[in-house]
């Protein structure tokens, strides 16, 4: 083969690949020359095949660009999906819930769907105060022309942490600065917290249901999952948990006691002090999710289990996702007596939590009004949890049943028995709607007929019109 | 207890918790008024108090700083460490290396230092295009108002996906773009290929020496590692790989074929072609870590041992950490056969990796000055390649050995044989310089005579006396 056609069936294929789109101007023929180390001439016989076969065209003074045609002609399907562009509807759930896979399949359809996301775990990022959070971000290239990564390893940039540890004094709940390590968001404060404390094998006892990160957590570290009752209104049941420790070695509990996701409860102070204490008891760690901790629907922020931890048994996980930016995926932990053995994990997991959202967030922290936001992020999550409990007793049928959310921005419904979860999801996605199906809340294929709504969302006609179509699929499959 | 007294009993808290540091700025009168509510009257009271108690004392023009000796006082060496502001230095390495202490403790010294970075294992920032990033960075937020971190779910943004194939098509290297998975820097992209590949308790070959971040990742999985000699010039030698083959049973095999940190060589396409070849001949997957794959000092890019691979044995790891933003974050990985492996074990580890830098740099390669900003970074790293050997020659004494690198930002420098290159380590820092000792490289305690270099950063008078000093040291040493 000559070198010019080998040239152009290199570019062909990268067309084939969707590397270089419809529409879009490939390599001047001196820079290809450069880049292929070939020559100009070489170069020019091999645009003119490629122009032959249709693949590109020539625009006056502006060079070469793939022709619309040939780059649909020329790209699969299976090309574009595996690039992350748009994905296949999600496969019905196989016997054994592969929760990671169920999960992400979920997810990726709220994507590709541009669906009316009910089924989405994030709040709605447009009320969060975005620009002014960029802002910082954009003021600190100039402040640091030499800014450098060491400056925020592990644990991470010092004025966030103080800036985390005056939020938790201002609420009452005095934490060691000295304690917090910061993280790539609550989900590697779970999974160090959890890697910290057991190792393959280990039994993890969690609630049931329970957030679905819990059960990644320790399918990712080859541990198996025990899953004890949970109270929608107390939380998880204490008695339970004592039977499960009496009978099998638990490595650490798993538990968010504050508006559990998807249940919503709070945890009493009581019960709190009782878990922590039977826990400590048999020397168990305990890993508090306590992601959603400022959005409160009371009027003061809920005390957590590290308030009743004396042992530094409690490694407590959080993050600004849910409640400032998720994007940034800036989240922390106070492992304890596990801090050095987290914050190690931390640095080889991830080296170091990027440099620019940490800083940009202790900037907002310090000078802006979280506090205004966050009074009204309450206000509209509150708001709207009652429309949507109200909406969905109004538009389902007779036997559906919902949770009282103390907090958060999801409500977990209980259908009618017959009611498959998993058939409503796609008969839903169908219809552009999403749903979270309960089973992504346990690995035992629990929760069949139970669905979790998310409402942080605006509430807007369309929302409304998506419930009442909800309510009319699982008044049909009921 | 008056108000003034409180404040001044909070700050001294602080100081003890290390949330201020030594030698630190406080807040100034009317800041501090601001932050805590009080009059300015108050805030002069507190800072009075805090002056007497000898905890601050006031620099003209300039505020209010923690006194060193208050610091030292107060602050529990524990506590000051945990914080993370400043580290005690490194202890003297015990007889079994633990590698990422040492690594991390070297970090911090020169952190904490202010010291000349010779021992930095981070390309120098200033070369970088921070301005114009954070301005891509900037306009992302006024344009994705609503913006949502759905959208860039493993496998991550498709438009940053798209770019990255495009670079490796534009120098003669394709890849389907589909099989490309965003990670958070090289680190996670290494841990979750090696996870991908191995269990605990697994054996995996790396080079000698090798980049600590393999080792890292070996240790954080649990895995052991078995070191293969590697010649300063060819690359890890295939017939020592071999044998190790065929004594036992290897479950991967990690290597970095261009421009080796800390050696600098780059093999042959010869020899990656019979590396390839002898894995797969035993189905042994291979991870290449190939984050310096746009630092070359020659005239085009090397290729990769992806290049040569028939069976998607190869898991390619790179970043733009070394050559466009290091505090972004912002890796890859083309697993091959590994790929769905790879991206829910991404998925479970930190579920996604930030949005905003990833368009950010999608939106930078698609517009922007990328390859003149290489080319000057290549310009001058070869540059300085070159006068950091020469006065390393110069000024170390007879039996100093350096390597010649044919690409990146490190020196390796093999001292005399009676320098402990950890007494010079901690010699280097008492002056302001920091190295790094050659320990780090192995976990055998093997190099306790060899010193990595980083040549990054701009060749200023201050460097070459720097140079000279540690020149001066391992002479009184030798």
């Amino acid at each position: 083969m000559k070198l010019y056609e080998k040239l152009a069936d290199e570019i062909t294929e990268a067309v084939r690949r969707g590397v270089f789109a419809a529409g879009e101007r490939i390599a001047s023929v001196r820079q290809a020359s450069q880049q292929h180390g070939v020559s100009i001439k070489t170069v020019l016989h091999a645009y003119a095949l490629l122009e032959s076969r249709g693949i590109v065209e020539t625009r006056p003074q502006s060079g070469y660009f793939v022709r619309d045609a040939a780059a649909k002609a020329l790209a699969p399907a299976s090309a574009a999906t595996r690039a992350g562009r748009k994905s296949t509807p999600p496969q019905p759930a196989p016997a054994t819930v592969d929760v990671s896979r169920l999960v992400l399949s979920t997810l990726r359809s709220i994507r590709a769907h541009d669906a009316v996301p009910f089924g989405s775990p994030y709040p709605d990022p447009s009320l969060f105060p975005w620009r002014r959070i960029n802002q910082y971000a954009n003021a600190i290239a100039r402040r640091h022309a030499s800014w450098n990564l060491i400056d925020d390893l592990p644990p991470g940039n010092p004025e966030l942490i103080r800036q985390i540890a005056r939020r938790y004094a201002e609420n009452g709940l005095p934490v060691d600065p000295g304690e917090i390590v910061i993280t790539l968001g609550a989900t590697e404060a779970i999974n160090l917290s959890l890697q910290a404390v057991a190792k393959p094998g280990d039994t993890v006892a969690v609630e049931s249901p329970t957030y679905y990160a819990m059960l990644h957590a320790i399918e990712r570290l080859g541990m198996r999952a025990i899953e004890v009752t949970t109270h929608p209104v107390d939380g998880i049941d204490i008695d339970a948990l004592a039977t499960v420790i009496a009978r099998q070695k638990i490595a650490a509990c798993m538990v968010m006691p504050n508006f559990q996701n998807p249940l919503g409860f709070c945890m009493s102070d009581e019960r709190k002090r009782q878990l922590v204490e039977l826990l400590a008891a048999h020397e168990i760690p305990a890993i508090e999710n306590d992601v959603y901790q400022e959005l409160y629907f009371g009027d003061t922020r809920p005390s957590t289990l590290k308030t009743f931890d004396k042992n530094g048994l409690v490694l407590h996980c959080a993050s600004f996702s849910k409640s400032l930016s998720a994007s940034y995926r800036i989240g922390w932990a106070l492992p304890g007596r596990y801090r050095a053995q987290f914050e190690k994990l931390k640095f080889l997991n991830t080296l170091t939590t990027p440099s620019v959202p940490q800083v940009a967030l202790a900037d907002y922290l310090r000078q802006d009004g979280y506090d205004r936001h966050l009074r009204h992020l309450r206000r509209v999550y509150r708001q709207q949890a009652s429309i949507m409990s109200a909406l969905v007793l109004r538009f389902f049928p007779v036997g559906t049943r919902v949770s009282t959310p103390q907090g958060g921005y999801v409500l977990w419904v209980e259908l009618p028995a017959r009611v498959d979860a998993m058939r409503l999801y796609q008969a839903a996605l169908a219809r552009g709607i999403t749903v979270g199906p309960g089973m992504m809340f346990s690995t035992r294929n629990d929760y069949r007929h139970f669905i979790r709504l998310n409402y942080s969302y605006p509430w807007i006609a369309q929302a409304e019109a998506a419930l009442k179509t909800l309510g009319e699929l699982v008044t049909a499959m009921a």
